[in-house]
């Protein structure tokens, strides 16, 4: 049962948006720009640091709900998404990846953890300097997203489908119209004299 | 040295934030939201659980930011900042605050270490659901802040009268004035024919 009485049948970060639309606008704007908008690291690359830094928080909402728009991403690829979780070094991705998801797990850890030389490897790996920002920048993001959805007890179901189908819907549309779900209609102007 | 090239001369956070204005627009307005829009919650007060937080996460910038802004919403009471640093328990601070800052401490460790009976125990002490989600998000937020400021190794220099000069003018102004000194100015439009 979540901590504090949020709206009923709200999966996971949803309810705590609807109980606080003005807290969600800037944190829904925030994903988009990390996760959805036009960047050089593809939207299902960015998914998957989102996914594997959840999943070290050890958070189930948002590292099914992120790996399955991660996968919407990847031509439906799950296994790929369980594969990074597992053991990133061996799984199918590019060395770029691998070395912005070591500064990612260090960010996780704490963001002295993140050496000089982490950053060095990423840069041979190709990485530009705005890509590790957002590599830095999204690990942190998913260390607030995962504490604000644990913090509060959210409720999170099992249904596997339920976030497939979220996942495609986010993959497509993005973040910022999920915050208009919950801001207020505005009313019709009424036409003419 | 930051890990990658950052504008010069803007300390902790600001760099990133010059660096990313998209990044930093909801950034700021996030904060703003949490810290100084109008709430139950007095300022100072919300000011010291972002403090407190990033003494945790053990942040020069930001707990000694956040500090000095606390500071100035509390009549520049700094000893009262550095007492509930060290023990809030025993600081001058409501039951309230007190129990607020035990689940954001619990946040900044993991949000599954926040109990129903922290909860029950900020509410037996007056706290309200939209304060504990406050509470919660503001933890949730700075182990983002803490973790973006260190995993970039900004620029933080140790004058503390630089920081309790920033702590006044955040104090005043709050966050979202500070998004617009990076953004670009506009163009002034020509008038007449």
């Amino acid at each position: 049962m979540p901590h504090i009485q949020l709206p009923e049948g709200l999966q996971g970060i949803r309810g705590p948006m609807a109980f606080r639309p003005e807290t969600a606008k800037p944190l829904n704007e925030l994903a988009e720009i990390l996760l959805h908008a036009p960047n050089s690291l593809a939207p299902g690359e960015r998914e998957l640091i989102a996914t594997y830094v959840s999943h070290l928080n050890d958070c189930y909402f948002c590292q099914t709900v992120h790996g399955a728009i991660a996968a919407a991403h990847l031509d439906g690829d799950e296994d790929l998404v369980r594969r990074v979780k597992a053991d990133f070094q061996h799984a199918d991705i590019s060395a770029k990846l691998k070395a912005l998801l070591v500064i990612a797990s260090k960010v996780q850890r704490g963001g002295k953890h993140v050496t000089a030389s982490d950053v060095e490897e990423a840069r041979q790996a190709g990485a530009t300097d705005i890509e590790i920002h957002d590599t830095v920048l999204i690990a942190a993001a998913f260390c607030m997203f995962n504490r604000y959805v644990d913090g509060l007890a959210t409720w999170q179901p099992e249904d596997e489908e339920l976030y497939r189908q979220r996942g495609k819907k986010t993959a497509r549309d993005g973040y910022v119209t999920m915050s208009r779900e919950y801001l207020p209609q505005p009313e019709l102007e009424t036409q003419g004299a």
